[in-house]
């Protein structure tokens, strides 16, 4: 999981449940980070009891090192209040929390994505998206799950075709998409 | 997503919900088509508005120079009749839903396999297949949904044993498989 | 599918339902073998007659020259007894259905992981690990499967670290991992 290259610019981090993908995203900017810390914007609220287990295992294995802002909605606003000149590279996990949080408050999903993915190419800073690949199973029952299946498919689309990079994590090793 | 390849052969193009695979495959025979377009033969059926919306996407942003054929079960009638000299590359759009509508005739699903297995190596004119890939996921508790991921699963094997190129898309990304 | 280099050390290979994992997993280890077959190790219990008739045709499928250890617990104790100098590779086919054993039998499951990872740098033979990548698809409903899903997320993980190859199966064309 060793990255040499400087980061910059925009990069793409998909994977499945419990696959590394946001270990690998850390690392990515430890490494390339001149404090070895990073902005991290946690976009996941802790609704019940496994999500703040979750939520604090995350913070514990991130360190001191790291500024961390809870946003569950105005993403684009905290993207925005970071993209500060010579701002530490910020890390986003995950869009598909993000998205969660949109449709359970009733969001227009759509309009939310178009003022991502018009932020997203005039940010100056590095910024590494997390967000789950939703979409190798068989078609869900429930109709709120296959809508949001589609928008997290169609934000992978987009999202992909802005970063510099896509990568897909698999058992914790990064496979190059893009 | 470009292509400079001629376009030649078979080739299965797997992807998840949302993941761009029909764009890229209609790219892949928009970029070789000597007119720039083909013959789509849809198998999906319209039940329902979900569906009919779904449908009629596509066909906008294919646009006016694809001849789609329309077959939801007689996936290799269609196919032998498109197989002339120098007519248009295939795309077959999708698999999955062809298997489904199977399913749903309560058809002999290996005996339409061997069917389309043995068609396939004796076609003259290029053909995409897209296909979804559904096999990642938790087992589904419904039997239905069990016995297609097996079904869907089968029939990629076969498939791409049979493609000269096989391509997962992952966020409208291709990574190739063979 | 073929496999030119010699089989050695920890093989993990990952794949979806039906995506021909177990297959590509048993010809690595005929193509290797001296006697062309190996060890079998199966984890998979015939509770219903859908799991009896796929371990049948698993069975057929590899033939004579396999001997088969049926275990669907104590995975460790049967790698342990075929860690002998000189003996031949063994196939664990697969961690997920041991899993599933584990959960259904109430054992304490980072145990039984520890246990195994410990274990594994220790083996003098050629070992493949097959798997079922189960976490690419909508979170379930289910807790119970959302626990099996974490657990087997984990799990990969370790284990793709420990491992000197990482295989994604996909429609039976193996992908390099690591």
């Amino acid at each position: 999981m060793t990255h040499t290259e400087p980061l910059a610019g925009i990069h793409l981090i998909l994977g499945g449940a419990r696959s590394g993908k946001s270990r690998f995203a850390e690392n990515l900017i430890t490494q390339a980070g001149q404090a070895g810390g990073g902005t991290y914007i946690a976009t996941g609220r802790a609704w019940d009891a496994e999500m703040t287990n979750r939520i604090d295992l995350h913070k514990q294995t991130r360190g001191d090192l790291w500024h961390t802002i809870e946003e569950p909605l105005d993403l684009c606003a905290a993207l925005h209040a970071c993209n500060q000149p010579g701002a530490q590279p910020v890390l986003v996990d995950c869009l598909t929390l993000w998205l969660t949080n949109l449709m359970l408050e009733d969001r227009d999903i759509e309009a939310e994505f178009d003022h991502l993915c018009d932020l997203v190419p005039t940010l100056d800073i590095p910024v590494v998206f997390v967000s789950n690949e939703v979409g190798f199973g068989i078609v869900p029952e429930n109709a709120m799950a296959r809508a949001f299946r589609d928008h997290a498919g169609r934000l992978h689309q987009r999202m992909a075709e802005l970063a510099g990079r896509v990568t897909l994590v698999v058992a914790g090793i990064p496979m190059q998409v893009k």
